[in-house]
């Protein structure tokens, strides 16, 4: 038997056929064109189809369909309560995309998605907790425990990106001041490289930028690799806010596992995860208590993650 | 059927016994005399047997006993990883008092079972998530999710006294700078009012105490009742880094319920949860998604709740 998972994006409905070993089979991939409820669902049915036909598969051989969206959704019910950059409120999408197809619709959140696709790969008898932290604009971050998604008591939960590390610090889109992605999110690190930039006309990273627009959260590790001062210090301070929410994450949940995704998770290991591990251990609380600490990993699933695990819910 | 609870504390063993309706028929308390691993097993068994005589119950009639212990455990073998201010390390007590008493002896972290009596209070089918947020000299958390304790892959986590919140802030005895109970905890509300006294040597509070050292938790509070301006800032600012932590808490898990357990927690409803509730409420990342919001609450069971929840293990 075959899942198919499929991941509503604001800009791009992707779907994939799924096996048991995990591996996707096939993808479809189709712009959102967002008119109705009803439109939304036809396409989503639409879009499996074509995927199923796409790997070759009987629609016999399609045990479920799981769905991912961007926002929180009522998970019981498969009902969407909201979604971000869509104008989507409470949606009954695993009934109205069930009228076409007659398997078990499910649904989650994106975040939560990627999050249960990276704890998939590897195998429920090894690990039984994950936190995903996803480092782009802002940052997402999705929970496993006991193997499942944990969203909170209405799927709200999972914002570890808008948790105060800074008191009183700058303002984030949320409305709070200092959320841990104002400081340690992609976004942030090109904010931080910007200002750098600015405070030292001498600094190597101009080099790499015509402008600061240019700025990429790529620019500060490369100067620093090619001995730039100014880049190591935004380097080691983005590192160091980095280290502090996750120490948090680990103090609180103390999962088996932490997945970093995102470009910034690609650095090269002595440049970005060597550093940040050591952060991290000489700060949790559990430091010299146990002999097996949290991993602090690389996401391995990349932008596959949210159908993979939009198929495993 | 009735469960016997065991509280380990650093200076007293205490124990009751629990009948099916979650009361306790009896209590019995002992001081903490440290010899031994087989010491303390045969005190615990002793004092088991005690509580059980003291309730009228024959020992046929007790299902299981419970042990809370300061400090990381395997639970699923019983075995007290390491304790906090007894010198505890690796000790099998589940195997240990098993050998006095013929019922199942299950272990769990004193703020662990804390947060479990509390839980068990609601009744299992009204919530199925509740955070613990104890304010002593430091702030201990217990959290349960799914209606069971959650504290990591081995037990160490659950210390979201120990989130950073304020970057780079006072350093704390975990040896981070900034934890949320070096400004959230009762500990630190007495730090606070003193340096506030300092300040404003026109102050109220001084009338309240003849020396700083006199400081509790309660003098702001009621220095600001008597409408003291530098004793409200105090708590102004006391609610603002409490409402920091508990909205970090809640943005990442969304617990049906947060309880505030410790002296602090008594204060007077308008004094501290209802402005704590308000400010929580503006910063949460759910306010305007959802109708219903994780309830703060003042924990219910006080001193019991230790001897309830290891019952309930």
């Amino acid at each position: 038997m075959y899942t198919i998972g499929i991941d509503v994006g604001g800009t791009n409905l992707k779907a994939g056929v799924v096996n048991e070993r995990l591996e996707i089979v096939a993808k479809k991939s189709i712009p959102l064109v967002w008119e109705s409820q009803e439109k939304l669902a036809k396409d989503l049915a639409d879009l499996a189809a074509a995927a199923a036909e796409a790997a070759g598969v009987a629609r016999e051989e399609i045990g479920s369909i799981g769905i991912g969206v961007p926002g929180p959704v009522d998970a019981a019910q498969s009902i969407i309560r909201h979604t971000v950059n869509i104008p989507i409120t409470n949606m009954p999408i695993g009934k109205m995309v069930g009228a076409y197809w007659p398997v078990p619709v499910r649904l989650g959140n994106d975040a939560d998605c990627a999050a249960l696709g990276e704890f998939a790969r590897f195998g429920s008898t090894d690990i039984e907790s994950l936190i995903l932290v996803t480092l782009g604009t802002g940052i997402g971050t999705g929970i496993i425990m006991n193997g499942k998604i944990w969203s909170g008591h209405n799927s709200c939960g999972g914002e570890g990106g808008h948790m105060v590390i800074v008191h009183g610090g700058e303002l984030c889109t949320c409305g709070r001041h200092g959320c841990w992605e104002r400081y340690a999110s992609a976004g942030a690190l090109v904010r931080q490289t910007q200002r750098a930039m600015e405070a030292h006309p001498e600094s190597g990273m101009w080099k790499l930028c015509a402008s600061t627009k240019e700025v990429s959260g790529r620019t500060a590790f490369e100067a620093m690799r090619a001995g730039d001062a100014a880049a190591k210090e935004v380097v080691d301070a983005y590192i160091d806010y980095l280290a502090d929410g996750l120490t948090n994450l680990i103090n609180l949940l103390q999962p088996d596992v932490v997945c970093l995704g995102g470009g910034v998770s690609h650095e090269r290991e002595e440049d970005l995860l060597l550093p940040l591990r050591q952060c991290v251990r000489e700060r949790s609380i559990d430091r010299d208590l146990v002999d097996r600490h949290t991993d602090i990993l690389t996401a391995k699933l990349g932008n596959d993650a949210g159908i993979i695990g939009a198929a495993v819910l």
